[in-house]
Protein backbone atom coordinates (compact mmCIF):
# COMPACT_ATOMS: atom_id res chain seq x y z
CA UNK A 1 0.00 0.00 0.00
CA UNK A 2 1.39 3.84 -0.72
CA UNK A 3 1.12 5.76 1.99
CA UNK A 4 1.27 9.67 1.59
CA UNK A 5 2.35 11.60 4.98
CA UNK A 6 1.03 14.98 4.38
CA UNK A 7 -0.69 18.00 6.36
CA UNK A 8 -4.14 19.25 5.10
CA UNK A 9 -3.85 22.33 4.59
CA UNK A 10 -0.88 22.44 3.41
CA UNK A 11 -0.40 23.29 -0.65
CA UNK A 12 2.50 20.95 -1.26
CA UNK A 13 0.58 17.87 -0.24
CA UNK A 14 -2.22 19.29 -1.96
CA UNK A 15 -1.01 19.38 -5.46
CA UNK A 16 0.88 15.64 -4.98
CA UNK A 17 -2.50 14.26 -3.80
CA UNK A 18 -4.27 15.79 -7.18
CA UNK A 19 -1.34 14.42 -8.88
CA UNK A 20 -2.00 11.11 -7.41
CA UNK A 21 -5.97 11.45 -7.66
CA UNK A 22 -6.00 12.23 -11.04
CA UNK A 23 -3.86 9.38 -12.11
CA UNK A 24 -5.38 7.20 -9.99
CA UNK A 25 -2.93 6.00 -7.85
CA UNK A 26 -4.56 4.92 -4.45
CA UNK A 27 -2.70 5.87 -1.41
CA UNK A 28 -3.65 6.26 2.65
CA UNK A 29 -3.29 9.19 3.86
CA UNK A 30 -1.18 10.22 7.40
CA UNK A 31 -1.79 13.46 8.50
CA UNK A 32 1.81 14.30 9.71
CA UNK A 33 2.55 17.16 12.48
CA UNK A 34 5.49 17.45 10.58
CA UNK A 35 6.56 20.97 12.64
CA UNK A 36 7.24 18.51 15.71
CA UNK A 37 9.74 16.63 13.89
CA UNK A 38 9.12 13.55 15.72
CA UNK A 39 12.34 11.26 14.67
CA UNK A 40 10.61 8.60 13.00
CA UNK A 41 9.11 11.14 10.78
CA UNK A 42 12.98 12.85 10.25
CA UNK A 43 14.32 9.50 9.17
CA UNK A 44 12.06 9.49 6.16
CA UNK A 45 12.73 12.98 5.08
CA UNK A 46 15.71 15.03 6.78
CA UNK A 47 14.34 17.81 4.99
CA UNK A 48 10.99 17.92 8.07
CA UNK A 49 8.72 19.31 5.40
CA UNK A 50 5.68 17.28 3.76
CA UNK A 51 4.73 15.98 1.62
CA UNK A 52 6.23 12.50 1.83
CA UNK A 53 5.28 9.20 -0.32
CA UNK A 54 5.84 5.92 0.24
CA UNK A 55 5.57 4.43 -2.67
CA UNK A 56 6.41 0.44 -3.85
CA UNK A 57 9.15 0.81 -1.22
CA UNK A 58 10.66 4.15 -2.08
CA UNK A 59 10.18 6.96 -0.32
CA UNK A 60 10.30 10.17 -1.45
CA UNK A 61 9.96 14.07 -0.78
CA UNK A 62 9.99 17.63 -2.72
CA UNK A 63 6.84 18.01 -3.83
CA UNK A 64 7.62 18.82 -7.23
CA UNK A 65 10.26 16.37 -7.75
CA UNK A 66 7.29 13.87 -6.86
CA UNK A 67 4.61 15.07 -9.52
CA UNK A 68 7.36 14.88 -11.93
CA UNK A 69 8.43 11.47 -10.87
CA UNK A 70 4.46 10.60 -11.24
CA UNK A 71 4.21 11.67 -14.85
CA UNK A 72 7.45 9.58 -15.80
CA UNK A 73 5.95 6.45 -14.01
CA UNK A 74 2.69 7.40 -15.40
CA UNK A 75 2.02 9.33 -17.64
CA UNK A 76 -1.65 8.74 -18.48
CA UNK A 77 -3.65 10.84 -18.32
CA UNK A 78 -1.10 13.35 -19.15
CA UNK A 79 -0.44 16.49 -16.45
CA UNK A 80 2.53 18.07 -18.34
CA UNK A 81 2.35 19.51 -21.71
CA UNK A 82 4.46 17.79 -24.84
CA UNK A 83 6.46 20.72 -25.78
CA UNK A 84 9.51 22.05 -24.81
CA UNK A 85 7.84 25.61 -24.43
CA UNK A 86 4.52 24.48 -23.06
CA UNK A 87 6.95 22.95 -20.47
CA UNK A 88 8.66 25.54 -19.06
CA UNK A 89 5.68 27.63 -18.89
CA UNK A 90 4.47 24.79 -16.71
CA UNK A 91 7.09 24.87 -14.79
CA UNK A 92 7.84 28.60 -13.99
CA UNK A 93 4.15 28.54 -12.97
CA UNK A 94 4.86 25.54 -10.42
CA UNK A 95 7.92 28.08 -9.46
CA UNK A 96 5.87 31.10 -9.18
CA UNK A 97 3.13 29.63 -7.34
CA UNK A 98 5.52 27.54 -4.41
CA UNK A 99 7.83 30.01 -4.07
CA UNK A 100 6.53 33.81 -5.00
CA UNK A 101 3.14 32.93 -4.45
CA UNK A 102 3.67 31.32 -0.98
CA UNK A 103 5.55 33.55 0.47
CA UNK A 104 3.53 36.54 -0.48
CA UNK A 105 0.26 34.95 0.26
CA UNK A 106 0.12 31.88 1.31
CA UNK A 107 2.49 31.66 4.30
CA UNK A 108 1.04 34.72 5.74
CA UNK A 109 -2.55 34.44 5.54
CA UNK A 110 -2.91 30.46 6.24
CA UNK A 111 0.33 30.53 7.77
CA UNK A 112 -0.88 33.49 10.58
CA UNK A 113 -4.45 32.26 10.47
CA UNK A 114 -4.01 28.64 10.99
CA UNK A 115 -0.22 27.32 11.50
CA UNK A 116 0.81 29.94 13.77
CA UNK A 117 -2.01 28.43 16.07
CA UNK A 118 -1.76 24.96 15.32
CA UNK A 119 1.73 24.90 15.83
CA UNK A 120 1.13 26.57 19.48
CA UNK A 121 3.17 30.14 18.39
CA UNK A 122 0.11 32.35 19.67
CA UNK A 123 -1.82 34.97 17.48
CA UNK A 124 -2.07 35.72 14.25
CA UNK A 125 0.60 38.59 13.14
CA UNK A 126 -1.78 41.54 11.95
CA UNK A 127 1.18 42.99 9.52
CA UNK A 128 1.74 39.77 8.16
CA UNK A 129 -2.28 39.08 7.46
CA UNK A 130 -2.79 42.88 6.08
CA UNK A 131 0.50 42.30 3.93
CA UNK A 132 -0.97 38.49 2.62
CA UNK A 133 -4.70 40.25 1.97
CA UNK A 134 -2.84 43.03 -0.43
CA UNK A 135 -0.87 40.72 -1.82
CA UNK A 136 -3.18 38.39 -2.98
CA UNK A 137 -5.21 40.86 -5.04
CA UNK A 138 -2.01 41.44 -7.29
CA UNK A 139 -1.66 37.43 -7.52
CA UNK A 140 -5.47 36.85 -8.89
CA UNK A 141 -5.04 40.13 -11.33
CA UNK A 142 -2.40 37.96 -12.89
CA UNK A 143 -4.08 34.46 -12.67
CA UNK A 144 -6.77 36.78 -14.53
CA UNK A 145 -4.37 38.27 -17.10
CA UNK A 146 -3.06 34.53 -17.85
CA UNK A 147 -6.51 33.05 -17.92
CA UNK A 148 -7.77 36.10 -20.39
CA UNK A 149 -6.35 33.56 -22.94
CA UNK A 150 -5.83 30.52 -22.10
CA UNK A 151 -8.17 27.66 -21.24
CA UNK A 152 -5.59 26.89 -17.92
CA UNK A 153 -3.20 28.55 -16.06
CA UNK A 154 -0.24 27.29 -18.88
CA UNK A 155 -2.38 26.63 -21.75
CA UNK A 156 -5.33 25.04 -23.07
CA UNK A 157 -4.56 21.97 -20.89
CA UNK A 158 -5.04 21.10 -17.78
CA UNK A 159 -1.58 20.58 -15.87
CA UNK A 160 0.53 20.70 -12.84
CA UNK A 161 0.48 24.13 -12.33
CA UNK A 162 -3.41 24.61 -12.28
CA UNK A 163 -2.68 21.88 -9.67
CA UNK A 164 -0.35 24.01 -7.46
CA UNK A 165 -1.97 27.12 -8.44
CA UNK A 166 -5.71 25.25 -6.99
CA UNK A 167 -3.52 23.35 -3.91
CA UNK A 168 -3.33 27.10 -2.83
CA UNK A 169 -6.08 28.91 -3.60
CA UNK A 170 -8.21 26.17 -1.98
CA UNK A 171 -6.17 26.48 1.44
CA UNK A 172 -6.79 30.18 1.48
CA UNK A 173 -10.71 29.32 0.29
CA UNK A 174 -10.83 27.35 3.31
CA UNK A 175 -10.02 30.74 5.76
CA UNK A 176 -11.97 32.72 3.27
CA UNK A 177 -9.41 34.58 1.78
CA UNK A 178 -10.09 34.13 -1.61
CA UNK A 179 -12.27 37.59 -2.77
CA UNK A 180 -13.66 35.08 -6.14
CA UNK A 181 -15.95 38.25 -7.33
CA UNK A 182 -12.51 39.87 -8.72
CA UNK A 183 -12.31 37.85 -11.57
CA UNK A 184 -15.07 35.81 -13.12
CA UNK A 185 -12.41 34.11 -15.36
CA UNK A 186 -10.46 32.89 -12.13
CA UNK A 187 -13.54 31.86 -10.43
CA UNK A 188 -14.80 29.85 -13.45
CA UNK A 189 -11.03 28.22 -13.47
CA UNK A 190 -11.28 27.31 -10.42
CA UNK A 191 -14.80 26.44 -10.57
CA UNK A 192 -13.86 23.47 -12.89
CA UNK A 193 -11.07 22.27 -10.77
CA UNK A 194 -13.07 21.92 -7.68
CA UNK A 195 -15.73 19.31 -9.70
CA UNK A 196 -13.40 17.27 -10.89
CA UNK A 197 -13.58 13.75 -8.87
CA UNK A 198 -9.51 14.36 -7.71
CA UNK A 199 -10.66 17.48 -5.74
CA UNK A 200 -13.24 15.59 -3.40
CA UNK A 201 -10.49 14.52 -0.88
CA UNK A 202 -9.44 17.89 -0.22
CA UNK A 203 -13.05 19.69 0.37
CA UNK A 204 -13.60 17.23 2.67
CA UNK A 205 -10.47 17.91 5.06
CA UNK A 206 -11.01 19.07 8.46
CA UNK A 207 -8.50 21.19 10.63
CA UNK A 208 -9.82 20.85 14.10
CA UNK A 209 -10.78 24.12 16.10
CA UNK A 210 -11.05 25.99 12.43
CA UNK A 211 -14.43 25.47 10.53
CA UNK A 212 -14.14 25.94 6.55
CA UNK A 213 -15.94 28.74 4.94
CA UNK A 214 -19.44 27.97 4.26
CA UNK A 215 -19.01 27.75 0.55
CA UNK A 216 -15.72 25.86 0.86
CA UNK A 217 -16.84 22.24 0.03
CA UNK A 218 -19.44 24.19 -2.50
CA UNK A 219 -19.22 23.33 -6.54
CA UNK A 220 -21.87 26.50 -6.70
CA UNK A 221 -19.99 29.17 -5.04
CA UNK B 1 22.11 37.30 -28.91
CA UNK B 2 21.19 36.08 -25.79
CA UNK B 3 21.27 37.68 -22.58
CA UNK B 4 20.94 36.69 -18.85
CA UNK B 5 19.95 39.10 -16.49
CA UNK B 6 21.96 38.22 -13.07
CA UNK B 7 23.29 38.98 -9.67
CA UNK B 8 27.03 37.72 -9.73
CA UNK B 9 26.21 36.04 -5.85
CA UNK B 10 22.78 34.74 -7.14
CA UNK B 11 22.97 31.05 -6.92
CA UNK B 12 19.68 30.69 -8.73
CA UNK B 13 21.59 32.86 -11.80
CA UNK B 14 25.07 31.03 -11.12
CA UNK B 15 23.32 27.31 -11.72
CA UNK B 16 21.91 28.87 -14.83
CA UNK B 17 25.24 30.16 -15.61
CA UNK B 18 26.50 27.06 -15.18
CA UNK B 19 24.19 25.13 -17.32
CA UNK B 20 24.60 27.50 -20.25
CA UNK B 21 28.13 27.20 -20.27
CA UNK B 22 28.06 23.54 -20.05
CA UNK B 23 25.71 23.52 -23.06
CA UNK B 24 27.90 26.16 -24.85
CA UNK B 25 25.25 28.18 -24.87
CA UNK B 26 26.31 32.18 -25.75
CA UNK B 27 24.87 34.74 -23.79
CA UNK B 28 25.86 37.88 -22.46
CA UNK B 29 25.67 38.92 -18.51
CA UNK B 30 23.76 42.04 -17.49
CA UNK B 31 23.97 42.75 -14.01
CA UNK B 32 20.86 43.53 -12.70
CA UNK B 33 20.18 45.15 -8.88
CA UNK B 34 16.83 42.96 -8.95
CA UNK B 35 15.73 44.30 -5.43
CA UNK B 36 15.29 47.96 -6.92
CA UNK B 37 12.36 46.61 -9.33
CA UNK B 38 13.24 48.56 -12.53
CA UNK B 39 9.59 49.27 -14.15
CA UNK B 40 12.17 47.60 -17.51
CA UNK B 41 12.60 44.65 -15.18
CA UNK B 42 9.56 43.98 -13.58
CA UNK B 43 8.24 44.12 -17.31
CA UNK B 44 10.58 41.50 -17.83
CA UNK B 45 9.83 39.44 -15.08
CA UNK B 46 6.75 39.96 -12.73
CA UNK B 47 8.35 37.54 -10.38
CA UNK B 48 11.16 40.77 -10.24
CA UNK B 49 13.82 37.54 -9.11
CA UNK B 50 17.29 36.76 -11.29
CA UNK B 51 18.27 35.07 -13.58
CA UNK B 52 16.01 35.91 -16.61
CA UNK B 53 17.23 34.41 -19.87
CA UNK B 54 16.81 36.28 -22.89
CA UNK B 55 16.46 33.50 -25.75
CA UNK B 56 15.27 33.53 -29.53
CA UNK B 57 13.09 36.43 -28.59
CA UNK B 58 11.90 34.40 -25.59
CA UNK B 59 12.13 35.93 -21.97
CA UNK B 60 12.31 33.38 -19.39
CA UNK B 61 12.55 33.44 -15.46
CA UNK B 62 12.31 30.79 -12.79
CA UNK B 63 15.80 29.00 -12.85
CA UNK B 64 14.99 25.41 -12.41
CA UNK B 65 12.26 25.90 -14.95
CA UNK B 66 14.92 27.33 -17.67
CA UNK B 67 17.62 24.54 -16.75
CA UNK B 68 14.44 21.72 -17.58
CA UNK B 69 13.85 23.52 -21.11
CA UNK B 70 17.50 24.12 -21.64
CA UNK B 71 17.65 20.51 -21.63
CA UNK B 72 14.78 19.83 -23.66
CA UNK B 73 15.81 21.81 -26.55
CA UNK B 74 19.58 21.34 -25.84
CA UNK B 75 19.94 17.04 -24.34
CA UNK B 76 23.79 17.48 -25.31
CA UNK B 77 25.26 17.36 -23.17
CA UNK B 78 22.79 15.81 -21.09
CA UNK B 79 23.21 17.10 -17.40
CA UNK B 80 19.87 14.77 -16.08
CA UNK B 81 20.18 11.10 -15.73
CA UNK B 82 18.38 9.15 -18.54
CA UNK B 83 15.87 6.96 -15.88
CA UNK B 84 12.84 8.21 -13.97
CA UNK B 85 14.53 7.45 -10.33
CA UNK B 86 17.97 9.25 -11.36
CA UNK B 87 15.53 12.14 -12.37
CA UNK B 88 13.43 12.18 -9.48
CA UNK B 89 16.71 12.34 -7.06
CA UNK B 90 18.35 15.15 -8.95
CA UNK B 91 14.66 16.93 -8.36
CA UNK B 92 14.70 16.40 -4.81
CA UNK B 93 18.11 17.67 -4.63
CA UNK B 94 17.89 20.93 -6.73
CA UNK B 95 14.87 21.21 -4.33
CA UNK B 96 16.65 20.73 -1.06
CA UNK B 97 19.22 23.37 -2.03
CA UNK B 98 17.09 26.04 -3.76
CA UNK B 99 14.46 25.84 -0.87
CA UNK B 100 15.97 24.35 2.50
CA UNK B 101 19.33 25.15 2.16
CA UNK B 102 19.11 28.94 0.60
CA UNK B 103 16.62 29.22 3.63
CA UNK B 104 18.71 27.97 6.22
CA UNK B 105 22.35 29.02 4.94
CA UNK B 106 23.09 31.03 1.92
CA UNK B 107 20.63 33.83 3.08
CA UNK B 108 21.56 33.85 6.27
CA UNK B 109 25.02 34.11 5.34
CA UNK B 110 25.41 35.86 1.80
CA UNK B 111 22.29 37.48 2.47
CA UNK B 112 23.25 39.04 5.86
CA UNK B 113 27.24 39.41 4.92
CA UNK B 114 27.03 41.23 0.99
CA UNK B 115 23.21 41.51 0.15
CA UNK B 116 22.02 43.42 3.25
CA UNK B 117 24.68 45.95 2.56
CA UNK B 118 24.34 46.37 -1.18
CA UNK B 119 20.67 46.33 -0.57
CA UNK B 120 21.40 49.65 1.76
CA UNK B 121 19.75 47.71 4.49
CA UNK B 122 22.20 48.32 7.15
CA UNK B 123 24.53 45.23 9.35
CA UNK B 124 24.07 41.72 9.21
CA UNK B 125 21.75 40.45 11.73
CA UNK B 126 24.30 38.35 14.09
CA UNK B 127 22.03 36.18 15.24
CA UNK B 128 20.52 35.17 11.38
CA UNK B 129 24.85 34.97 10.69
CA UNK B 130 25.49 32.39 13.46
CA UNK B 131 22.11 30.34 12.58
CA UNK B 132 23.72 29.84 9.11
CA UNK B 133 27.15 28.93 9.90
CA UNK B 134 25.22 26.22 12.57
CA UNK B 135 22.97 24.84 9.65
CA UNK B 136 25.75 24.75 7.16
CA UNK B 137 27.63 22.04 8.96
CA UNK B 138 24.21 19.73 9.13
CA UNK B 139 23.90 20.34 5.41
CA UNK B 140 27.87 19.55 4.55
CA UNK B 141 27.43 16.27 6.62
CA UNK B 142 24.35 15.26 4.19
CA UNK B 143 26.36 16.04 0.92
CA UNK B 144 29.36 14.31 2.31
CA UNK B 145 26.62 10.91 3.13
CA UNK B 146 25.42 11.20 -0.52
CA UNK B 147 29.09 11.59 -1.64
CA UNK B 148 30.31 8.38 0.57
CA UNK B 149 28.17 6.28 -2.23
CA UNK B 150 28.05 8.40 -5.55
CA UNK B 151 30.59 10.12 -7.33
CA UNK B 152 27.85 13.21 -8.12
CA UNK B 153 25.46 14.09 -6.10
CA UNK B 154 22.31 12.14 -7.26
CA UNK B 155 24.62 9.51 -8.44
CA UNK B 156 27.18 8.65 -10.84
CA UNK B 157 26.97 11.01 -13.17
CA UNK B 158 27.03 14.95 -13.01
CA UNK B 159 23.79 16.61 -13.39
CA UNK B 160 21.60 20.29 -12.75
CA UNK B 161 21.92 18.99 -9.06
CA UNK B 162 25.57 19.67 -8.77
CA UNK B 163 25.29 22.80 -10.31
CA UNK B 164 22.63 23.80 -7.56
CA UNK B 165 24.73 23.02 -4.66
CA UNK B 166 27.66 24.46 -6.11
CA UNK B 167 26.49 27.06 -7.27
CA UNK B 168 25.26 28.33 -3.62
CA UNK B 169 28.39 26.73 -2.05
CA UNK B 170 30.36 29.38 -4.30
CA UNK B 171 28.56 31.97 -3.55
CA UNK B 172 29.11 30.60 0.35
CA UNK B 173 33.21 30.33 -0.67
CA UNK B 174 33.02 34.04 -1.70
CA UNK B 175 32.52 35.35 1.85
CA UNK B 176 34.94 32.14 3.64
CA UNK B 177 31.92 30.30 5.13
CA UNK B 178 32.50 26.70 3.89
CA UNK B 179 34.51 24.53 5.66
CA UNK B 180 36.57 22.56 3.57
CA UNK B 181 38.18 20.66 5.62
CA UNK B 182 35.11 19.14 6.89
CA UNK B 183 34.79 16.03 4.50
CA UNK B 184 37.06 15.54 2.16
CA UNK B 185 34.65 14.07 0.01
CA UNK B 186 32.66 17.44 -0.61
CA UNK B 187 35.96 19.09 -1.03
CA UNK B 188 37.16 16.69 -3.79
CA UNK B 189 33.68 17.14 -5.45
CA UNK B 190 34.11 21.21 -5.14
CA UNK B 191 37.31 20.61 -7.00
CA UNK B 192 36.03 18.36 -9.61
CA UNK B 193 33.19 20.83 -10.30
CA UNK B 194 35.38 24.22 -9.75
CA UNK B 195 37.96 23.00 -12.42
CA UNK B 196 35.50 22.67 -15.40
CA UNK B 197 35.23 25.20 -17.77
CA UNK B 198 32.35 26.18 -17.34
CA UNK B 199 33.02 27.07 -13.95
CA UNK B 200 35.78 30.12 -14.79
CA UNK B 201 33.11 32.66 -15.46
CA UNK B 202 31.72 32.65 -11.61
CA UNK B 203 35.11 32.88 -10.22
CA UNK B 204 35.77 36.06 -11.91
CA UNK B 205 32.45 37.55 -10.32
CA UNK B 206 33.57 40.13 -8.07
CA UNK B 207 31.09 42.18 -6.17
CA UNK B 208 32.22 46.16 -5.03
CA UNK B 209 32.80 46.39 -1.84
CA UNK B 210 33.62 43.00 -0.93
CA UNK B 211 36.70 41.19 -1.67
CA UNK B 212 36.81 37.20 -2.74
CA UNK B 213 38.34 34.92 -0.31
CA UNK B 214 41.78 34.60 -1.20
CA UNK B 215 41.44 30.63 -2.26
CA UNK B 216 38.15 31.82 -4.21
CA UNK B 217 39.28 31.58 -7.60
CA UNK B 218 42.04 29.40 -6.58
CA UNK B 219 41.60 25.75 -8.12
CA UNK B 220 43.90 24.07 -5.81
CA UNK B 221 42.42 25.67 -3.04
Amino acid sequence: MNTLYHYPLSPYSRKVRLCLAEKKIEVGLVEERYWEQSPEFLRRNPAAKVPVLKMNGRIMSESTAICEYLEDVQPTPPLMPRDAEGRYEMRRLIGWFDDKFYHEVTSKLTGERVYRKVMGRGYPDSANVKAGARAIKFHLDYMAHLLENRRWLAGNDMTLADFAGAAHLSCLDYTSDVDWNRHEVVKDWYAKIKSRPAFRSLLADEVPGFQPAAHYADLDF
